[in-house]
């Protein structure tokens, strides 16, 4: 076992606790599937060690568990969790209210339902640390929606921008900004979306430039490099 | 054998006499992979019984052949090759200059490069009767190329939306106009394209309305379908 | 926010109140995946606004819950769902028995368990004023079904081909009639279908003219465009 | 080696001359891609041990270096090559003219582009001792020139029912027959037609009964079950 | 309405009551999917027309539910279910227990959880009046299973043979008999077996010849065609 | 009936007894979608000739099913069931504690979620003789905890690579060790992977040497393979 | 026709000269498939507008005829034009010898294959601006090559990272560096690469952050956004 | 530039020198696709460094190159190539004729075409050392033509079954061996055999075990996994 500076081995898991200085962010937790014993062994290590977790794609009930055994063992900690990202956050005391973010990252959806992964997008931007702006529902059947907004949207540094069906958000935004848009292909449609395949390769596709794609409903994947972006663009590396 | 009226059974080929009456518009040939003689002796059967052909995807070659013994057979047709749309036509006596179709159809292309499917297009419809407006590579990449001609393309009774890469031209088209949009994805573009799947998906999950598809680079379905449908608006039935 | 006539923006959802002067049909709601508090508050803003709601993909459960409040809410609203459809409607008063649509479509199946896309397809384009006649299980295993029918089905100015499996169904009509035949390849089925690939694969590679293809189960698609075409062919633009 | 009456072993080649036999019908050759020395041999062998040969996919210049050779080697050998069909059939004197093949198995095509594969299979079911009926070009498209010949359609013993496109065929005569409709999908087609995937698709997806499938283009595979079927219904197993 | 002798149009059904009379075996009823009141409706229809009914792909409560509502309208006859091919089947009056069917069906499965389909098979077979034999779990990672019975297998005029994962059961017993062998691939396996696309694929691919498939499942497709073989091997057209 | 030394024939199934000798390991059962009833006429049949049973993908209820039946009809048997890699064991007699397989295997896996799958592989192995370590989490997101352990990984005779995702572990393990890396892809993941697909992909397209592939998430497949390298490596053949 | 300051339009082209201002980037030409003469006018165009042209994807015979008629027409023009990047450029004068670009971009490729693709990468990042450094041929299977590099790499504001067949570079180098890794499948490989479907899929699936796409072989894609991510970390927006 | 004893830095590759070491056998050389210029210096380079090369997939005219100027440049160099596995070895002076390898490694394939794929994977074991014997034409068609040779395929330490089509030749051979069956899926065979994926689902789908496979077509990778197997064996590690 090495338990070294660079390394926390629970056996089932090998927590990198190196990743912050290496890639400039710490570990995050991927919650999804993880059984009970697990996520919550892995919460505390993360908690002790850096004083706080980010937990994506986390269920309503695992939230829960680690809410009620957190109030037990860590009672100062605040555990928030968000229902439409399902983002959980520890923290060794509750974020202030006026906490403001450095520089702009843009955020925008298609339509309605790809706001879940917006939402993902745009938290996890916020958790490292970026400001977020949200432009949701402005997809390309009513051109006026984004058109009206896109002064707002050329603010930023980079852009995450998120759709499902066919995917010509992306497109459009890229052929009317200077920065890198990240875009996100959602699993939102039927039939020969193919599970969100149509809008992948939709975007890998695109006729304009400064796109690039992360996986099928990854916000987090995206809010990510947008916030590496950020940073870059705010004078920091 | 049946040769009646409404078959000319060639052997090789059973021309369908009754389709004009039957459907509208009368037989055409797909001269791609067909040998000379074959496509030669349908011709010749079209051509006696109609008094004209018009064949799509014909080669350079093939065109020639057709042209050389015509010349010598029927010395008064007048066989016309056009080498972006690949198509054929042999009529009786040349084409008046101006002559005029009725109604109005638009045939949009996103790209220079899908020019030959909009082309097929537009002389399928302006030979089944229409008249045709072009508005060629107007893709989303530059999107005040389209919004500066979207009134005009409002005045058509369909509009054919021709694109390759991601195809989002007719999710923009289709937010904007009252007609049906003829969709028609083309094989341009490279790696994740799939030889144009990429953009037959974008059509198919399009976030607006009014949306139909043909198969990939079939300019000919869409502008036989946009010429049904002009036909319908100009009160033919 | 902008909340110009153009737009109503609710936060989550921005509707497009201009789009019924843009594309001659005005905004409905895709119901499906919408949690209840967003379905409810965007039929109560179209409804304010236009005086009626259309849904589609609405469950059973939804239509309950928006029949409950809008019952406290609108006491003289009309809410209508019907079960095989999944379509719901919301008008200011009921729909008079004896309305009749403008033109005629053709909604045809292949078989039963197509019907509820043909129905889709069917109250959609009677929503947008089509009068619709319904041709259902007239599928090619037993072609004389559909030889028995195919006069009347040629009466019309649009044809609504609704077909799973392999989806012969649409070339058949393809080869019969003169008017566009929109073609929606279904999901039912199993194995090889591949969720609807199968018909959708055959109906773009139709060997007929006139055949368009919209997304697998789209009804509402097919409806739509239908009713686009039936319009132009009523001399309406 | 084991040279014995069951196998001839040609080091790069194992010859089954147990086959006859075992299946009832003797190992015949796919040409295709086999080096010249390789097929010679292989002729050679089986010529001399079955006293004749029978090869698919030959190309033209294989069948002249056949040709060539056994002339030399076999005075007495008649080579025949079908340019269509691309099969070559060497026997030790020339079939006779008058030969008839016992039963009846009908060879359908959709279109003019699909009568290689047809011929492939109608040739193969001689070779194998069957009447073959042809009946080509008769695609749905045109629904009468099937309807026009059902009644002689429905004499076989077994259909082979060859297609490209979207293959409706197959469907549309499972419909109208009593016998196994042996179905080959063909390349024939473009874009969506993935090479003859959304032929092979549509068929094994086929709502009519009584239908099997073989691979793509392999006219082989169809008429050697034809033969199988037809000789029992003869009366030979 | 046209309720002839050739169709008994229930609205959202069209019985084919002339099916019987074209292709030699009465229509039989899909369950799967169906609701209640549509099932029984049918079932109701085509056993007053044809004192019998046979069903595919029911479910345990669907034959429940007729088994009790027959018992009240019909107390004669005899509904019988089986519960691992997932058939019903109706009589007027029990089936004979000495009952022999013509001829001989081979149905062989590679393995135990292949059963299922090989029974919808062989039921569906028997059921068209043939005598088939059953030889299961005979796949070739252990061949001896199947050497052992491979002379018992010689005697059918067909075989199916039924076989997921890698299906290579099909081109095994395909060297090896004289006969058309109809093969059926399930969906038994998993990971890259596609849900049954992996023993597709390979059936239509196979090195032997008299082999052609059905859809994934497809037990029924291939007992009837069986049957259809079995009748012509009898002497029967 | 065959019930010969080389078969047991259940009827449902027909056990390879002649595979221990022919394969050098006994045939184990696939538990997944047995029912009950087979399942244990298996297990009894194969402990009553063998005196042990192997069973994978046994569910939680089958192996309570098991162990009760089995405490009732052989108290002395020791019924063992592992909840994470779903293995049941059925033996004579509890396993000695400090039983010591032979060789050496690694089993590796990318990260947590892989886990089950590793532990299938390992227990496999463990079952069939081998000694095996196990380097769990190791994935090339944080490269040094695969090499902090790549010393004791490279004693190994054989190495199972268990990854999901993008499956990049296996190429890194290839470049870095002399013996044989079985890879096993998982389904782990979400979007694009296409249920394992893109893991298995990539492991086929690795650029170093000495890897091969199973299939999707089958542990036990490759822990066979291991063990029969092991045993050679031991010089067992 | 508008020839506005926004577009010049060429009737088969419609050139963006809004570009620049709206995207930061003037309009580059994408030469493949172009015919000469449009290619040429083009050229011209956009020389006498912009003083300068980018090409990619131009063939050698392509640059031939642009030098050939540059010469005359501009023979102040330098065409440049690169055999392995297949790039085009042409200047009103020679580009300085000590031109150097701002920042720090690295580019990286598995293996030589990939060069040209890093190449296209480097070469538009260059035109654009920036600082590029080369790391080729630094593919996981011998991966202390990466390792020895990666402290300059770690230097760089984004990294190109540039593989076929499993893609497994992008991974590794994600989990060790701080910027974007903007990662290019290329379809080197064979086989299950699928033309580069599998490196496609690993890189969207990486189990490492911070990692986005762009299409097959599309490095002028990657060294666009590398260009615009570059840009900003120097502080220009 | 690092030109360490672990890399040859030639700019375009970086030779791994250290991989004998790490893993066994010394790095080769993938031909395909490379330039003369590139294929020479790598040549030249790991012949002055190891004394021989070893290069797979070479074309006619490289292996032409490369010996016309290694006759030049050293006489003594004995340049071999083979027309079959297109392998080019290069050594100090020619391989004694008697040379006799270690163990024994069976290949195997099923058809004729598949033996080019047959031959690189035997000659790569030979290269690495093992002795191999040679089964081809073995296919399960006619089944008694590999049972003939099983006892002697029973002998080897690993297996190498080569086979396109439907690949079940792996299955059968798996099922009768007690040693490691790798499998290399070919290209070989046509329509729904995609390339080759037809084979290879088969193959990673197997009933039997100890089945593990390689790329489509990569003899190189399975006669390498095979030298390994077959190293440790003979208890070498």
């Amino acid at each position: 076992m090495d338990n070294s500076d660079k390394t926390i081995d629970l056996g089932f898991a090998k927590l990198d606790m190196e990743r912050g200085e290496r890639t400039g962010f710490k570990e995050v937790i991927f919650c999804q599937g993880k059984i009970d014993l697990h996520l919550l062994e892995i919460c505390v290590a993360l908690f002790e060690k850096n004083g706080e977790v980010f937990g994506t794609r986390a269920t309503e009930m695992q939230s829960q568990m680690i809410k009620k055994i957190f109030a037990e063992k860590f009672p100062c900690a605040a555990v928030d969790y968000d229902e439409v990202s399902k983002i959980l956050i520890i923290r060794k005391e509750p974020m202030q209210e006026n906490h403001v973010g450095i520089g702009n990252i843009a955020v925008c959806t298609a339509g309605t339902a790809d706001i879940p992964v917006g939402e993902e997008a745009a938290r996890t931007a916020e958790y490292f640390g970026a400001n977020v702006e949200r432009f949701y529902d402005v997809g390309v059947a009513g051109l006026h929606r984004l058109l009206d907004r896109i002064d707002e949207i050329r603010k930023a540094s980079a852009v995450v921008a998120v759709a499902g069906m066919e995917g010509a958000l992306a497109s459009v935004i890229g052929g009317l900004v200077k920065v890198p848009v990240i875009c996100v292909p959602t699993s939102v449609g039927y039939g020969a979306n193919l599970g969100g395949l149509s809008a992948l390769l939709s975007m890998l596709n695109s006729c304009a430039n400064g796109i690039s794609v992360v996986n099928i409903d990854n916000g987090y994947g995206a809010g990510y490099i947008a916030a590496q972006i950020n940073r870059l663009a705010e004078g920091i590396k």
